[in-house]
């Protein structure tokens, strides 16, 4: 049986785990929950999983969450190509650089949260996309200074890996909140060099959003 | 040379690397970056480590950020106890676990995020309390669902590892905001198998501050 990937075209974390997917030639079907449309919150995903959050990847029999444990999985299964330098403190520098963006920037900006401002705070559209760009900007400021003295075409060197896959889906999303990215070269230098592979190409959320309205069409 | 852990006795991703160290019995000295008094904005902080974060680990030669990175550092250099499992599924649901900690609940409710709720956001003290324990209760009843299944005296059986390490911290703050633990009977009966281990009452914040007073003293 193929594995099932619980998916949304435009969640950061989904698309990580669609480029790490493509990147480890795994091939997968897709089933969308539609966080626009609130799938997440419906009885019938919470017994799927009861977080309520995508994505969730159902492979050899196990059904993963988490986006970074669902790579960490992939990594451990399919040796090419690896996502973590073998050495300790390389591997460490590569997670710290993949922890800045799912620590640091995505958890402060994603859907939920951003609802949660607007909603419960009573947060003015404005004062959202000010809060978003405020963490993406501290946060990719900071991911800057760490790539830049070890940056090859990828963050750590000539390998793509853990903190790449993490950084596109960022750098994706900021542009959707307009914020300018002038002031990280090597990031920006970097994104093109991923952008570039076809593995990471076929798991762009435009490609995603047709995938997955076909799924709902079938 | 002993390592040397640059600390906040009250920052629970400190409290995370203190509680790994002690458990790989990692004897190491401290330098204090006190949160509370601004130290992280100053240019001494920000020259040793441009995100202006704790906790930074200086270690065989290596300067290491991010707690889980630096975790995972620890687990690869010193082999007992390990943190996580050699299964891949396994390994990938510890991590999934710690995960939960490390980016749904702690990223939102740190102290950088509340100041800036009541800065530049003008929320009360008590919006900002109860934001805090929203994300809290919301992450904690996915923990639990979790970790039910397969706990053992730890999370994952009963071995301590990876994802044990986030939520001793995790739990010791929500208890300073209030928030009822007893919906998680799971999480507090494995609160209570970690605190007992010497290695993890070594790392208490308690401790941690006298610690770090007396090294602001010397």
């Amino acid at each position: 049986m193929k594995p099932l990937l619980h998916d949304y075209w435009r969640s950061s974390a989904c698309y990580r785990v669609r480029i790490a997917l493509h990147l480890k030639g795994v091939d997968f079907d897709t089933h969308v929950v539609d966080l626009a449309a609130g799938d997440q919150r419906s009885e019938a995903w919470r017994a799927e999983n009861p977080q309520g959050l995508v994505p969730m990847l159902e492979i050899d029999g196990h059904r993963l969450v988490q986006s970074l444990a669902i790579m960490d999985y992939l990594d451990a299964r399919h040796e090419q190509p690896p996502f973590v330098p073998k050495d300790p403190a390389a591997r460490s520098h590569v997670l710290a650089m993949a922890l800045v963006v799912a620590c640091d920037i995505h958890p402060l900006n994603n859907l939920r949260v951003l609802r949660h401002l607007k909603g419960e705070l009573g947060q003015s559209q404005e004062a959202a996309d000010e809060w978003y760009r405020h963490w993406v900007r501290e946060g990719l400021a900071a991911l800057e200074a760490m790539a830049a003295p070890g940056a090859g075409r990828f963050l750590a060197g000539d390998e793509i890996g853990f903190a790449d896959i993490c950084l596109v889906p960022q750098l994706y999303n900021a542009r959707r909140f307009d914020v300018p990215l002038a002031p990280y070269p090597t990031l920006a230098r970097v994104e093109a060099s991923c952008l570039a592979l076809p593995a990471v190409a076929a798991a762009h959320p435009d490609v995603a959003r047709e995938i997955g309205a076909k799924e709902k069409m079938a």
